[in-house]
């Protein structure tokens, strides 16, 4: 079998966010794949077929992948920030375990990039210095008790929290409600980060406290953030703070 | 001031893994500061002045590196992975805490980059396709017991684990006992992914299950992967197997 899915990690943003695996597996395919979105952030180049799909059909969208793979092309699926993380590449490792045996045999490549949790806290400092969970707050394939059973595990050993898929129109209460539960753990001057459409045209970054988080500042496009004990703001005059987490915790319980 | 610092993520290994972003700020600093490992990975170029440091002197590379950019020069202070990850960031945050005032004037990007977590989880498939941690086994900066109880909490919660600094020369066994700690949470069949040197010449990747997981696999270069119980393994009869994280949790505790 000749053909080879490439599983690519476009990064936050613009195409200063691209890794140069990412861009060489870009420009070597023959089939682009991908939700119209990230799609639309890769050049179109003479000679590649484009097949854009709707948000949430990661399955039908990784199985297409997979079978123009097995037909012999050599397809780039596209991932906004990291495939690995809350993106295409389980739902490619779901269709191969569920799918024909031929899809087994298939040359796969997951090419990392630089997933929004890193992206975020980047742009604000390190937040994530110190020990830290990624847990999505859709509660689509989870239950909502495990979401919060997570948040309470997580805020009270100690870790910092980065929160994928905070909100949507078909979920818009969870990300109020999660901070509720967070508030119940850790103090109200935790900082907490919103971070949007980081590297984009319409980027927006805000820090606030666990206290004054506001769910409605978020949307589909926004990366959470929220502290531990260990996380501190350092006011500048002149520039925006900046948010870390110390590499000590010595005082944690 | 004039000056400026760019602390720059070179992601896990070769220049492949290298955002263009990153790329352009190595290029265009007057001087390189980093450890000494990290910097052979960057290319000479003619009137950069570089300075090496040893291991585990975070705090004082991050202060000079600093001090540079107060006296008015354009520095990159690299780093291994992504800079917000158990690395550089949050060093130079702690020293402009504490450094004086003029530091906080000073115009400082983070530029973020690959993660090991990210890198190793990619060559074998998806294991952090789901809720997951980051944690660092290192006791120089925490206490054991934190440790283990972000372990018990993370485990039990069903986080998927990946585990920073699992083992050194002045920390031996703290690896052989969070296995035996995360044994007491998950079934012995549970993956565990060794991932050493991603991107590298040296590089090795081994799948294992928690039950057989041998602490000797490891050393400072290796990152970790504990799974969950929606963690599977699909055998592929030519090829490496791949390792995922279920995006659906319905049966999770």
């Amino acid at each position: 079998m000749s053909g080879h899915l490439a599983v690519v990690g476009l990064g936050p943003g613009d195409a200063r966010c691209l890794t140069a695996e990412a861009q060489a597996a870009l420009v070597g395919a023959d089939a682009l794949y991908g939700y119209i979105r990230y799609l639309e952030r890769v050049p179109e180049r003479a000679g590649q077929s484009r097949h854009a799909s709707d948000n949430r059909q990661e399955g039908a969208r990784a199985a297409a992948a997979l079978a123009a793979a097995a037909a012999g092309a050599r397809v780039a699926l596209v991932s906004g920030g990291d495939p690995g993380v809350f993106a295409m590449a389980a739902a490619v490792c779901e269709e191969i375990a569920a799918g024909p045996d031929e899809w087994r045999d298939l040359d796969v490549a997951i090419v990392p990039g630089v997933t929004a949790m890193l992206a975020v806290a980047a742009r604000v400092g390190a937040p994530l210095g110190h020990d830290f969970c990624a847990l999505s707050l859709s509660d689509n394939l989870k239950s909502w008790k495990t979401i919060e059973r997570r948040l309470d595990a997580a805020a009270g050993a100690g870790f910092v929290l980065a929160l994928y898929n905070p909100i949507s129109r078909a979920r818009p209460w969870q990300l109020g409600r999660a901070f509720e539960r967070l508030r119940g753990q850790l103090p109200p001057e935790t900082p907490v980060v919103f971070g949007r459409a980081v590297a984009r045209g319409d980027e927006a970054i805000a820090v606030t406290t666990l206290d004054a988080a506001d769910p409605g500042s978020a949307d589909m496009a926004t990366l959470i953030i929220v502290g531990s004990r260990e996380t501190h703001v350092i006011a500048r005059p002149r520039r925006a703070p900046l948010v870390y987490t110390s590499r000590s915790a010595r005082g944690a319980a």
